[in-house]
């Protein structure tokens, strides 16, 4: 950083240049233990057949703000409701789009698979492996890659792969989704240790899970209030 | 989230609905053991006369991002060449300006005072110490407050706080800037054990600092690798 002086006067009016606007959401689930994400084909140029993230302009007369227009193109393109949804990062500039200088404010969100059969059977919607994605057109293979790294670094400090289970849970199917995330095996006492340390679960009463070889084991929920937020752990799984 | 049918065909075309597109930038700086933010006062409506963030459009024929856009506004509104700077956030929405819908991409920088005596001395600027904020207009109150929080919880497990030092710089004149940043006091063993741990100091070879009664200290500086990379401290402060 040089010193130098104010090129032109404060505040000068000038403008607006208004500009594409849009919105694009890297939708995540977890099924058969892989980290999903839903890809839309697209029906018309640029890129018409590519599978992209889904994404939409902003509707200055509809959505309150670019969150609204998240939830709603989640809505209308893929059937989600309300997810977890956080803003990501804003990607901008005249190369990313052939159609003009865009500006694309990204969110992730992540949802339960259990809730996804109706998109599940619908054409032109695919759930791809992370680990298997195709070229991505746009810059969405930078924003996925984004999206992966800003979920693994906060799933290592707080609640968030919770998103990923159903609304009742047992503590190795929790334990499965941490994994899944970090691409890594964690050792189970500290895991349960740590889960304790958030304190954001309560056991479902009278409510046993029993599945496969196991003996029925405690079904756990989030305390209505982690429901919307994250619970924090101060040093990390 | 429930489960619902997509309510439209995917990807149908749509739009494009052009959005007024700004970019504001949170600048700070430590003097005299503040942490200070730089405001301009607005010479046209909305707002006229209010102290506000450096901003602007951004210029889709000038910047190739938004980054360079705020990089461009504060070399053009506060003579700041290029500071240390980070996206934020992104704001959005119907209510922010009084002008219509509109997206902020909110970015924050960090500059060491010693840099910045050409702007100290000019008119419609001001640094004021983050505690002794005035109300601000648009949600730039909102902006300052995100910024702020970013600043802390990442200068809690990185180097960021280095960028408010200057080239060189003593261990306890690091200290203070992690002090006034994080607004409160650090034990000296333990603050240096952590920068060790960052491995991202080199000593000045033979250049020792002479400042008030203590015996000469040494001066640091980055490493050229952590010049435009923070160093991450895994476990934390």
């Amino acid at each position: 950083m040089a010193r130098a002086a104010p090129s032109r006067p404060v505040d000068v009016p000038e403008g607006p240049y208004p500009v594409l606007c849009t919105v694009d959401v890297v939708l995540l689930t977890l099924d058969a233990g892989a980290l999903r994400v839903l890809l839309l084909r697209r029906d018309h140029p640029p890129y018409a057949g590519a599978w992209a993230l889904p994404g939409g302009y902003i509707h200055p007369e509809e959505d309150v703000d670019a969150r609204a227009a998240a939830f709603r193109v989640l809505r209308a393109k893929a059937g989600a409701e309300s997810p977890y949804l956080e803003q990501l990062a804003t990607f901008s500039g005249l190369a990313r789009d052939p159609r003009g200088w865009s500006v694309a404010v990204a969110y992730y969100a992540l949802v339960p698979s259990s809730l996804l059969p109706a998109c599940e059977a619908l054409p032109g919607m695919r759930w791809l492996s992370v680990d298997e994605l195709p070229v991505l057109p746009f810059d969405h293979a930078e924003i996925v890659r984004t999206a992966l790294e800003r979920l693994r670094s906060k799933s290592m400090y707080s609640s968030l792969p919770v998103y990923l289970c159903g609304e009742r849970f047992t503590l190795p199917q929790l334990q499965a989704a941490y994994e899944a995330v970090l691409g890594e095996k964690l050792n189970k006492v500290s895991f349960r240790r740590k889960m304790e340390e958030m304190a954001m679960l309560e056991p479902v009463e009278g409510v046993l899970h029993s599945g496969g070889a196991h003996r029925p084991a405690q079904l756990y929920q989030l305390k209505p209030s982690y429901r919307r937020n994250l619970s924090l752990l101060p040093r990390g799984l």
